[in-house]
């Protein structure tokens, strides 16, 4: 694709700043630096390149390591001097140290993931272990399939009653009740609401794509 | 919080890149520049402080906009020369001009959301103006909230026949079902998988933030 590179703003070592990210999780993966070769090569490839600043060398992402790094999606950030380049990072992780992310070393913890999804999947992974007195999750666990079931079942008909009655509050309420017991239910047989969204993603998320940066290198 | 400065490596001017994210949608909102006493002040306010390169000082985000960034996670990369922050963005957006991300400008178009759920909401809206006979969502709209109604009690239904098979395939793939047709009945009232995603995090999402960075400056 066309890209005019004389928009591109190189700093005095003809370079700009790289953030490479996840493009389906969000994470941030690795922040590196790229000339106007590497930018020229990711385009024309589909698979990201930098400018290796301890080689001094254009530095194909997983070269050696077979770690290449799909281009989703590219975009430049206000100053003209940074790009944000959306992956599908194949191999192992992005970084060197064979963890995903660069960014392991956590500073001040927070929220584990972006998405509330996998974070319900998660507080009911700890409810499996929690007391039945004092988790709603883990008596829905104990009982077993049905209880979670006829949740859904009762959750599912509360959600009818919304629509019928043209509840928006009511509405998202209890289209968050069925997400949740469902999420309890497939807890219970080792699904997480990951492997939906999987499915999902199967279904309708390949829209959009580079189908070049999917091809295999020559 | 205690951080060892003296891990960070400042480069020859002092200065180490930071990336700020939303600590929600994932999005790259910013990438600029933090000295030593950036990161401490951004560390000991919960609001992200850089160093403004042209100005030559330190720099509160949002101390003449309003558009602060409140702190919620801190990570450090593996050459200890970069931080990513996950914020959330108070005030308009996180760029001068008015966009929510410094990124607004795309070189190579990709899909438009990490989220699954978001992308499925985009998919059902197009198919708002789809032709009835190729559109399968089209089709549920234009019968109105009962045909997506019985659908989602015939999947629900079929989910609970796949739990009680134990169908792991089968339970995933029937739990995407009641989201799909949950997403068309919501869409027929204006209400989006995002709603139900905000309901939730209002329930489940509040876990793991640094209350610190959430109170108001002094």
């Amino acid at each position: 694709m066309a890209l005019d590179y004389s928009k591109l703003k190189f700093d005095d070592k003809g370079l700009l700043t790289v953030i490479t990210q996840d493009w389906r999780s969000g994470e941030v993966l690795m922040v590196a630096f790229a000339d106007k070769e590497a930018v020229h090569k990711t385009l024309e490839t589909g698979r990201v390149h930098y400018f290796s600043r301890s080689r001094q060398q254009l530095w194909l992402k997983g070269e050696s390591s077979g770690a290449y790094q799909l281009v989703k999606e590219m975009r430049i950030d206000c100053d003209r001097d940074a790009l944000l380049i959306k992956i599908e990072q194949l191999g192992g992780g992005a970084c060197h140290t064979g963890e995903r992310s660069c960014f392991f070393e956590i500073a001040l913890p927070g929220p584990s993931s972006f998405d509330i999804l996998e974070r319900l999947d998660e507080v009911i992974q700890e409810r499996k272990n929690a007391d039945s007195t004092q988790s709603y999750v883990k008596t829905l666990l104990d009982k077993g399939d049905d209880a979670s079931l006829k949740k859904i079942g009762e959750e599912t008909l509360e959600y009818a009653c919304a629509v019928k009655d043209g509840l928006r509050d009511r509405i998202i309420s209890e289209a968050a009740d069925v997400v949740f017991h469902m999420a309890v239910s497939m807890a219970g047989n080792n699904i997480t609401l990951t492997d939906v969204k999987d499915e999902l993603y199967r279904r309708f998320g390949t829209g959009g794509h580079i189908e070049k940066a999917q091809r295999p290198v020559e």
